[in-house]
C-alpha cells in the first residue's frame, strides 16, 4: 500500500478515549477506591536545608481517624541511602530541599490524615542553604555532598549481588559540580579567527514545571500472602515504575505490579515520584493506601525542568558560513543528579554544519528539588541560545535569516554536537517549506510588531516493543499493548490495525497492559512511542490478517492471493457475492480442528535507528512600547513528521508543544529565594499560557518519511516545544530592536532593555 | 525430549493457587466489592406451575435501604421469550418450576434487600403440574409446551439479522417428549436370536446436583458512557458466558466483558445461570450490583444432572461374544430442553464391539428446573446400566467379568453408539492393567463383602486455543491464558513452560485473561482444557525460547544449536562459564535495536482429533445384612491418562471423580414430590459423600499417549466419575446376591432386595 491508497491512515480520527475524558468518566488514580483503603498525607520540609531535631507524633496519633504517623524509620526503606528524588521515600536526619517529604500521616479519610498531619510537631535546625547554581559553583560555596553524590543502589542492610555493576564512577573530586562533559570538534580558536562576525551572549532559562493537569497520585495495594504489591498510577511507563519501585523497596520485580491508569499529563515527570513512598506505606501497614498530592505539594516536591545558563559564542564568515560555536552550558540539577548537558550539547553543536565546536557542560548541585525531564529536556534551553545567536549573526551579516540557516543546516550524515551522526533528517526540508509559506513570503509588520523565526528539533528515541492483535468472534479487533497513551498514540495505532485488517477504526479496541499482562512496549517519552509501537502493531495485525486469510482461503477453496479484506469482510476478488465476515472467520478458527487456531497475532519491532524530527517555527509579536508586554499574534509551525498516521493527533501535539514553548518564552518560572524557598508554588503565582494568551497556531506537516518503521512516521511530541523561546526572542528583536537573553522574557525585562537601548 | 528426560513434566507439582485457597485469600465473586455496589436478592417461585396473578411491590419499596423492586417488566429483557434457564431472567405471567426467579429486590445491603424481598406480596394461581417424566410421556398428560418449545433467539422487540440461522428446527409434533433420537447398527433382533444368554433390566438414576462449594454468585458493573457491562463471576468459560449474556441482553459482544474469578467448583454448572439477570439489573439501575445465591436457592434454581431411565436388553453367546445391545433411554430435561441422550448412546453402544445395537433416546419435559451438565453428562447413567448388565451376562455365562469385558472391549477404529469412530483409545490397556492389579489378582472377600468392577469412559473434547508466553526482565515467565482453571490445569501448564524454557515452575506465572484481554482458549468442560491448551502453551513457550536463543546466539556469537537452556540460563554447550541468565537476555532483547524485540511468544493449537479417556474401577464393599447399608472399603481406579503432565493433579481429579461417583451410587438424589416441590433443598437433606464415608482410593495411571498434543496427555476430568455406580452395584451383587437397578442404591432398597431374595 502507498499512502495514497490508505483508507484510514493519514486521514485523521478522533481521540479514542475522548468521550471518557470529556464526560468525566475516565478514571484516574485519584478516583481509585479499594475496599479498606487508607489515605496518606505527606508533611513536606519547610526548609531547603535543615537538621531534623525531633518529630513528635504523639498528638497526631491520638487524633480520631488517624491510623499511623510514619517517619523514615517506620518504612522498610529505613536503611536505604536517599540518592534521588525517586528514592527519597522520606527524609532522614536532614532535609535537603524545601518540599522534601519528612513524615506521612495515614488516616481513614483524607481529612483525618490532614488533621493528623497538622498535629505532628517537627523541630528543625536550619543549615546553610546553597540555592543558586552560580553561587554553588564558587570555591567558597559549601559542598552539598562532600563525600560525593550518594549512590542509588546503596542499601545499608545488605549488599545485593546485582549492585556492583550499577555503581557509577565518580567523575570529579567533591564539588557542587557533580559532572562535567566536554565536547570538541575542530578548533574553535581557529574558527573564530576565520570569522568575520562573532556574536557572544549569555542566555538563561528558568526552572519550568511540567504543569500537567493531574497532580501526582497513586494507590498501592499489598498482598500479604505473596508479599507483593500492586500500584495503580498514571504513568508514562509502567515497566520503568515497576523496576524502580522494586529496586527501592527491595522486592523482586515479579512481586510488584504496576497498573497504568488514565494519564492527566506527564511531559516527562510521570515515571514514578511518590510511587515508592505509597508502596512503602502500603507494605508497612498491609492496607491499601492512596496518596494524591495537592497542586502546591506537587510544585514543591516533584522534578521540574532545570534552570540553565549558556554562555554562547558563535562566528561566521561574510558569505554566511558558520565557522565556530563555543558554549559553556551550566545546568541546575537541584539536590540530586539529573544531567542533561549531553542532550543540550547534541543540539547546540548539531543543528548546523560547523567545523569548529567546543561545548563544556557543567551539572550543578543546589538545595532545590531534583530537576527532571520536561518534554525535550535540554532542547528549549539550547535552542533558545543558539537560535538567538543565529539571528544576531544573520543581522550582523545582513543575511536573510532563513537563507542563512538553510546554508548551514545539518543534513543526514552530519555530526551532532556530541559526535554522533544524524540519521535521515529533514531540517532543510522544513526550512524550504517555511521559505514558501505566505507568512514568511509576504511578511509585513506594523509599528511595534516583529517577526521571528527559529529552528528546533529532537533526536527522537526508540525502544524494542511488542503488541498482540486479537480478533474476537464478533469481529472486534483488540490490540493488547504495554505502552501507555499520554498523547493520542492509541488513536493512531487503532488506525494501523484498521487499515491492515480492513475494518472500521471503531471496531478496534485497545486493551491496556500492565506489567503483568504486558506485552513490553516503549514507554511514553523521548517521542518514541508511535515510532516504536507502530511496527509492532502493524506486524501483529499482519499476523492476524494472515491467519484470517488462511481460514478464508480454506473456506472459499481459493488462494489467499485471490482474496481481499475490507469493510470487515473477506471476499474473493471479483466475486462480490462470495464474502464472509471476520466474525464468521473467527468463529470457524475457534472451532475448526486442525485449523490455524484462534486469531491472535504477535508483532514486534526493534527499529534499527532513530528518526529525528525537526521544526521551523515563526511568530509575529506585538510589543507594547509602554509596558514591554509581548503579545504573540501569529504562529506558524512547520515540522517534519515523517508521515502523520493520524494528522489530528499530530496537529494536537504541535499545538500543545508550541503553547508550552510560549510558556517557556514569556511566562513560566519557578522562582526560589536565596533560602531556597519556592515563591511560585501555585497557579496563582506560576503563570501557564491560557487560551486567550495564545495566538492561532498554524501547523504545516512536512512528510520526509523515516526509512524505518512501517509507514514512515517519526516522533512528533517533543520537537514542537524546542523553538518557541528563540522564535519569540527573535520576534521581539525584530519588533523593538532589543535582544532578550533571559527566558521567560518578562514585560519588565523587555521594557528595561528598551529603556537601555533608548538611553544608548 | 522424551518423558524420561523431562525435568518437571510428569514429576508432580503443588497446586499453583493452593496457598491462596487454603489461606482464604483467593477472591471469589461473593468477595467482590465495588464502590457504590448494590445487593440483589431474588424471590423464587413457590410453585412448580402457576399463573402470576399479581405482584405488590409497594410495601417492599418503602423499606429502608431498598433501592428497587424489579419484575420482568422492569428489565430490558421484558420482551424476550424465556426459552432456557439461562434466559429466564425473571418469570413472566406464569412460573414453570419451583425455584424460578419471579422478582428481584435490590438494596444497599444484602439484609435490606432480603427484608424487601420478604415484604413483596405475590399472588399465584396454581396450575396442573407434570412433575414425573414417565407421567409426562403418557398421552393423557398435559403438554407443557403445546406450541412447541420456545426458541431462545426470539426477541419480541425486534428481529435481529443474526437470528435466522440460529433457529432450531422442531423435531416433533407437540408432546412432552421434545426430542427423540434413534441409533441403529446391525439388527438387534438377529443379535438376540444368536444370543445364548439375554439380560434385561430397567435402570434409573436420580436428579443429582453438582454440589460445588461456591453457590452461584456474580457482580455486574455497567458503564453508562459506553453502554457496556462488565461481569465478574466464577465460570468455566468466560467467552461462553459473554456470548450468552450479550445474546440475552441484546448487546454487541464487544459491550460485554466477563472477568473470570477464582472458581469454587463448577462440574458443568458454571456457564452462566444468574449472570444475565445480574447484568440486566445493573443495566436497569445503572449501578454495580452483586447477587450471591444461598445454598437453598442454588439447589432450587440451578441446573442439576437429569434423572434417567434406561430399559436395557443385552445378549451374548456362550463363548462370551456380545451379540446385541438394545436400550430405551429416557431423560428428564426439566422445563427446558437439555438433550444428552446422544452422549449416553455414544457410550452405551460404544464401550464394546457389538454388531447389533439399537438405541432409542427420549428427551422429556417436566415442571422441574432445566437439567444441565454435570461432569461427564449422560455417562454415569449409561455406564450404570450397561456395566450392570455386563456383570449379569458374565455371571450367567460363568465368565470372568474382566476377561469377558476384555474380550468385547472396543478398540481404536471401532464405532461408538452413535456411529462415530473411536480415535486412539486405551480401554483394553486399562483392563489389562487392572487384571494384573493385586486387588483383582488376589481378590478375597469375607462374609457380606463383595468386589465389583466396571469400565467407564468419556470421549473427551477439544477446542482450538491460543496462549501467550512472555518472559520479563527478571526472568519471570508469564503465560497469558483465556482458559480458566477449575481443576488444576494451570498447575500442569506452568510445568510445560518451565520444561521448555528451563526455568523453575515457581518462575512461571499465570496471567488470567478475561474476554477483553484474551486470548481465546478452551472452556473448562468436556475434559478438554489441558488437552486443548497444552499445545498452545508449548508452542508459545517454544516461540519465546526461540527468541531467547536468537538473542543468546548473537550475544555469544555462537550457533543456537550449540546453546542449551536450563536453570534459568542459556549457556554454550560444554563451556560452563559462558552463560547468561534469561533476565539478562530479556534486558538485551528489550533494548537492542534491530533485535528480535521483547520476548513474547504466541502459540496455538487446534488439535485434529479428540483423545478419549477410559477407566476400569474396582471397589470392595461391606453390606450390613441387618440394614442394607453399603460401605465401600476399597477402591482402585485405573485410568488411561495418556501422559500425566502433573500426576498430583491427575490423581486429584481421579479421587474427586471417584468420590462424586460414590455420591451418585449411594447417596445423592434430588427428590421432588408430585407437585414438583423439592424435598431435598439443603445439605441437611441432600447427602454428599463425606471424608469418613469414602474409602482410600488407589489410582493407577495408564500411559497410552494421545497421538495429538505435544506430550501425549488426554483429558482426565470426566472419566473417573463414570464407572462408580456400576462398580458399587456389581460389588453389592457380589456381596449379597441382589441386583440393584436404582441409583442411588439406598440402604432401604438393598435391604428390600435382600428380603425379596430371601423370600424367593
Amino acid at each position: 500500500m502507498t499512502p495514497k491508497e490508505y483508507q484510514f491512515l493519514g486521514k485523521g480520527h478522533r481521540l479514542v478515549e475522548g468521550l471518557e475524558k470529556v464526560t468525566g468518566r475516565a478514571r484516574y488514580a485519584g478516583d481509585m477506591t479499594l475496599p479498606g483503603m487508607l489515605h496518606a498525607r505527606p508533611i513536606l520540609s519547610p526548609y531547603a536545608h535543615a537538621k531534623i531535631v525531633s518529630i513528635d507524633k504523639s498528638a497526631a496519633e491520638q487524633m480520631p481517624g488517624v491510623v499511623a504517623v510514619l517517619t523514615a524509620e517506620d518504612l522498610l526503606t529505613k536503611n536505604r541511602v536517599i540518592a534521588s528524588r525517586n528514592s527519597a521515600v522520606l527524609a532522614k536526619e536532614r532535609v535537603l530541599f524545601r518540599g522534601q517529604p519528612v513524615v506521612v500521616v495515614v488516616g481513614d479519610s483524607p481529612a483525618a490524615a490532614q488533621d493528623g498531619a497538622d498535629a505532628v510537631l517537627i523541630e528543625y535546625e536550619p543549615l546553610p542553604v546553597v540555592a543558586d547554581m552560580l553561587q554553588a559553583m564558587t570555591p567558597a560555596a559549601p559542598v552539598i555532598w562532600p563525600e560525593g553524590l550518594p549512590r542509588d543502589e546503596t542499601d545499608l542492610t545488605a549488599a545485593h549481588a546485582a549492585v556492583a555493576k550499577e555503581t557509577e564512577v565518580m567523575k570529579r573530586a567533591p564539588s557542587n559540580v557533580h559532572e562535567e562533559n566536554h565536547y570538541r570538534r575542530g578548533d574553535v580558536e581557529q574558527g573564530f579567527k576565520e570569522a568575520d562576525v562573532i556574536v557572544e551572549h549569555t542566555y538563561t532559562t528558568s526552572i519550568v514545571h511540567q504543569s500537567y493537569l493531574e497532580p501526582h497520585a497513586a494507590v498501592a495495594e499489598p498482598d500479604p500472602l505473596r508479599g507483593s504489591l500492586t500500584l495503580y498510577t498514571g504513568t508514562q511507563g509502567q515497566f520503568m515504575v515497576r523496576d524502580e519501585v522494586a529496586r527501592i523497596l527491595a522486592l523482586p520485580k515479579s512481586k510488584v505490579r504496576v497498573v497504568p491508569l488514565t494519564m492527566g499529563g506527564g511531559f516527562g515527570a510521570k515515571y514514578g515520584i511518590i510511587e515508592p513512598l505509597v508502596g512503602a506505606i502500603a507494605l508497612a501497614l498491609q492496607r491499601p493506601v492512596r496518596l494524591v498530592l495537592t497542586r502546591s505539594e506537587d510544585f514543591l516536591t516533584t522534578t521540574p525542568a532545570p534552570a540553565s545558563r549558556i554562555e554562547l559564542k558563535t562566528g561566521a564568515r561574510k558569505d554566511g558560513t558558520l565557522t565556530a560555536i563555543q558554549a559553556r552550558i551550566i545546568l541546575d540539577n537541584g539536590v540530586f543528579a539529573f544531567a542533561i548537558g549531553g542532550i543540550a550539547a547534541t543540539l547546540l553543536g548539531g543543528y548546523y554544519r560547523c567545523p569548529n565546536v567546543q561545548l563544556d557542560c557543567y551539572e550543578v548541585i543546589t538545595h532545590k528539588p531534583q530537576a527532571g525531564a520536561y518534554r525535550a529536556p535540554g532542547a528549549p534551553q539550547a535552542t533558545f541560545a543558539l537560535e538567538s545567536n543565529m539571528d544576531e549573526l544573520a543581522r550582523a551579516l545582513k543575511l536573510d535569516p532563513l537563507e542563512f540557516r538553510l546554508q548551514n543546516a545539518a543534513e543526514t550524515g552530519d555530526p551532532t554536537g556530541t559526535g554522533e551522526i544524524w540519521p535521515n533528517m529533514g531540517l532543510k526540508l522544513c526550512l524550504e517549506r517555511m521559505k514558501k509559506h505566505p507568512a514568511w513570503q509576504n511578511r509585513t509588520k506594523g509599528a511595534d510588531e516583529g517577526i521571528g523565526l527559529a529552528i528546533g528539533g529532537w533526536p527522537c528515541f526508540m525502544t524494542p516493543s511488542a503488541a498482540i492483535c486479537r480478533v474476537d468472534s464478533d469481529g472486534t479487533v483488540r490490540l493488547q499493548l504495554g505502552s501507555v497513551d499520554i498523547s493520542g498514540v492509541n488513536s493512531s495505532l487503532v488506525l494501523i490495525a484498521a487499515e491492515i485488517l480492513g475494518v472500521s477504526p471503531e471496531q478496534v479496541e485497545i486493551v491496556q497492559g500492565d506489567t503483568h499482562s504486558g506485552p513490553f512496549g516503549a514507554h511514553s517519552g523521548g517521542s518514541q512511542t508511535t515510532y516504536s509501537m507502530s511496527g509492532a502493531v502493524a506486524n501483529a495485525a499482519q499476523e492476524a490478517r494472515r491467519k484470517l486469510l488462511e481460514v478464508a482461503s480454506d473456506h472459499f477453496e481459493a488462494s489467499a492471493d485471490d482474496l481481499e479484506m475490507r469493510d470487515g469482510q473477506v471476499q474473493v476478488r471479483g466475486v462480490p457475492d462470495r464474502m464472509i465476515s471476520l466474525a464468521e472467520l473467527v468463529e470457524i478458527a475457534q472451532t475448526k480442528a486442525g485449523g490455524p487456531g484462534p486469531i491472535v497475532g504477535e508483532g514486534h519491532a526493534a527499529v534499527e535507528e532513530n528518526a529525528p524530527g525537526f521544526v521551523v517555527h515563526l511568530a509575529k509579536v506585538m510589543v507594547d512600547p509602554e509596558t514591554g508586554q509581548v503579545t504573540p499574534t501569529q504562529y506558524v509551525a512547520v515540522q517534519d513528521v515523517g508521515f502523520a498516521l493520524n494528522p489530528m493527533m499530530v496537529e494536537g501535539q504541535i499545538h500543545g508543544g508550541a503553547v508550552q514553548s510560549l510558556g517557556w518564552a514569556l511566562q513560566e518560572a519557578m522562582r526560589y529565594d536565596e533560602e531556597g524557598q519556592l515563591l511560585t508554588g501555585s497557579f496563582m503565582d506560576y503563570a501557564v499560557p491560557k487560551f486567550d494568551s495564545v495566538p492561532g497556531i498554524e501547523t504545516v506537516l512536512v512528510a520526509n518519511p523515516s526509512p524505518h518503521g512501517p509507514f514512515g512516521a517519526r516522533g512528533v511530541g517533543e520537537p514542537p516545544i524546542t523553538a518557541g523561546p528563540a522564535v519569540i526572542a527573535n520576534a521581539i528583536r525584530d519588533a523593538v530592536g532589543v535582544r532578550i537573553t533571559e527566558a521567560p522574557m518578562s514585560s519588565e525585562a523587555v521594557w528595561r532593555a528598551m529603556q537601555e537601548k533608548n538611553e544608548r
